[in-house]
């Protein structure tokens, strides 16, 4: 067993950009041990003074559309101009932990060799609040070692799109084209939250169905008001086997970024994210000690199993409850 | 002053469709006055058993669409037809509280006075949980009373739509044709929250633009994936004023119903509403009881402004409120 870190062990690790330093530390902000989690803090709280300055980008897409494709020849971009690179990724549903986000890493082969960049697939749960938690937490640490862009991949299936969006400049999605089956898995009002839209796999045969797709989308997002960030959602094309479209929008993310500094709503929307995470991170602490305790544990499965069949109806139920917790009467 | 009334002089006049006493019920959950709250609970305990056999419908469109106006001809198709009716309005910005909602009465001049109509504009409020409580709670007392259709009129700006919608069996979403400024205040993704679309207005020299807006939202709706209701979101039209395809609307509405009643999907949606409700009134309650503790609502101000303008990070801030409430250390 390797020996443990003290808390300035970590802090000094990572603020070194020591990679080892900083999985065991993301590792240790992931667990849910008691003694984990105070250590965590104290790490958190010393690197604090040292985030915030990275640029930070979420992408979503349903299964298959081509993230991790995309990422590895879009961060090779990314590293290829000399930036520094964390990729994270967000999969609420634990049951796909086994399954394509842990192959990330071979499928990210050539970018996940390069100094300049750090692959992370992590943060599975049960809990969408505590996965993301966990990922902003794991997005401070790499931000504290030093990495100027971070990347947040997530699957656009279940809510966790709203997240990552939270947590994020710049919000990319990945879309295939062909309206048809492919499109079955996402999830309404995504689209809404993008600030592009990639239309991948615009390669070979793809190609006019691509090209219909962007006016397609293009018109779709007509439909909606302008974001408050002043910027219009771009519907672009792009091929990660082919390596076409990949430097398109990485320049239209600087330009993107550099509209929202010149125009004050990065500084806003940074100011908001803060506030965000306070309200979230009280509202999640107080549900957590709620459902950790031993007698709501206890009851919590046939509460609801009550409610839903109809045999006790929600508030007296959750006034139960509540007396409970509170030890009241 | 009227002579308060005892719970089950409240119980009895609801469950006897006593109009006076319905209002009295209502204003009384909307108080927040901590007496007024426990005779509440007691009189909805009460009532509980003879609620939920409503149809429940959430209307939602940007201010000026004509969602009154709306409501005014739709309701008198209604109760036309020999059912009962009671219109909710929830607007959470309190700013518009004078506005338009308190004049919804003298727009809603015929409706109002019909005996199966019964039409209360309410709820607002500064917390948006608050304002769903409150209207989740009015509409257990309207369905109590014995009203066969409930309608909940909502300003699509913000996110009140989201909660209406979790607690609607249907969700019309009303539209301007002309997709230019008209449509600029509607929020992004609330047109994917929709079970059909109405573009109101088209009479006179709107006819032409209402039908090139018709074929638009097919298109962008068909962009998108089918609802786990199994029912294709339709796109007509309607002009309230000349009385024109209001009666297809709740066609299409009662089509809606029987689809899901046969498909199952009302009874999971009902069964789902409930337990959403309950994890909603026990974050709700533990909030209210944070916020409300006076340490808390003390140092709230300054905490949350020394968040936001970076000062004190989130993490620290959650930790120190947290103690405080819980009182440990
Ligand atoms: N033709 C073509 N195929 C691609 C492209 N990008 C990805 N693919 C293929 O699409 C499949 C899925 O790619 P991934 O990158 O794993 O997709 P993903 O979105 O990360 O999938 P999940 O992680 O399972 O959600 C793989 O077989 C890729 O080889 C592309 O630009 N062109
Ligand atoms: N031509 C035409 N005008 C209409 C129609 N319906 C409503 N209007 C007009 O549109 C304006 C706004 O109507 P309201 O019904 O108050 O709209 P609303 O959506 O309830 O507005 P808020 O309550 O402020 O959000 C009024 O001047 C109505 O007379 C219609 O079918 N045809
Ligand atoms: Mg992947
Ligand atoms: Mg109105």
């Amino acid at each position: 067993m390797r020996p443990r870190l003290t808390t300035k062990d970590y802090i000094d690790g990572i603020l070194n950009g020591d990679r080892m330093v900083l999985s065991r530390a993301i590792t240790l902000v992931e667990s849910r041990l008691s003694g984990d989690r105070e250590l965590a803090q104290q790490v958190l709280m010393g690197v604090l003074p040292h985030t915030g300055n990275s640029s930070r980008i979420g992408i979503t897409g349903v299964p298959g559309v081509g993230k991790s494709t995309f990422i590895e020849v879009f961060g090779q971009h990314v590293v290829s101009m000399g930036k520094s690179l964390a990729v994270l990724t967000v999969d609420p549903s634990s049951q796909r932990s086994g399954g394509s986000i842990l192959g990330d890493k071979t499928r990210m082969e050539v970018l996940s060799h390069h100094p300049l960049a750090y692959i992370r697939p992590s943060a599975t749960g049960s809990s969408l609040g505590g996965v993301a938690h966990r990922t902003r937490e794991a997005m401070l640490l790499c931000e504290a070692a030093g990495y100027e862009i971070i990347l947040i991949e997530t699957v656009g299936v279940g809510q966790s799109e709203t997240l990552v969006r939270s947590m994020t400049d710049f919000f990319l999605l990945l879309m295939l084209a062909g309206a048809g089956d492919e499109l079955q898995g996402i999830k309404k009002g995504i689209m809404e939250m993008a600030d592009a839209i990639a239309i991948t796999k615009t390669d070979g045969s793809n190609r006019p169905l691509a090209e219909q797709a962007v006016s397609e989308y293009r018109n779709a997002l007509h439909l909606f008001s302008l974001s408050e960030s002043g910027w219009n959602a771009p519907v672009v094309t792009c091929s990660a086997t082919e390596n076409e479209g990949i430097g398109e929008i990485w320049d239209l993310i600087q330009n993107y970024l550099t509209l929202i500094h010149a125009n004050g709503y990065f500084h806003k929307s940074r100011q908001n994210q803060n506030v965000d995470w306070l309200r979230s991170l009280i509202r999640q602490q107080l549900e957590d000690r709620f459902f950790i305790h031993p007698e709501i544990a206890e009851q919590w499965a046939d509460t609801e199993q009550a409610v839903r069949s109809g045999v006790e109806l929600p508030l007296p139920a959750a006034q139960r409850l509540l007396h409970r917790f509170f030890k009241e009467e």
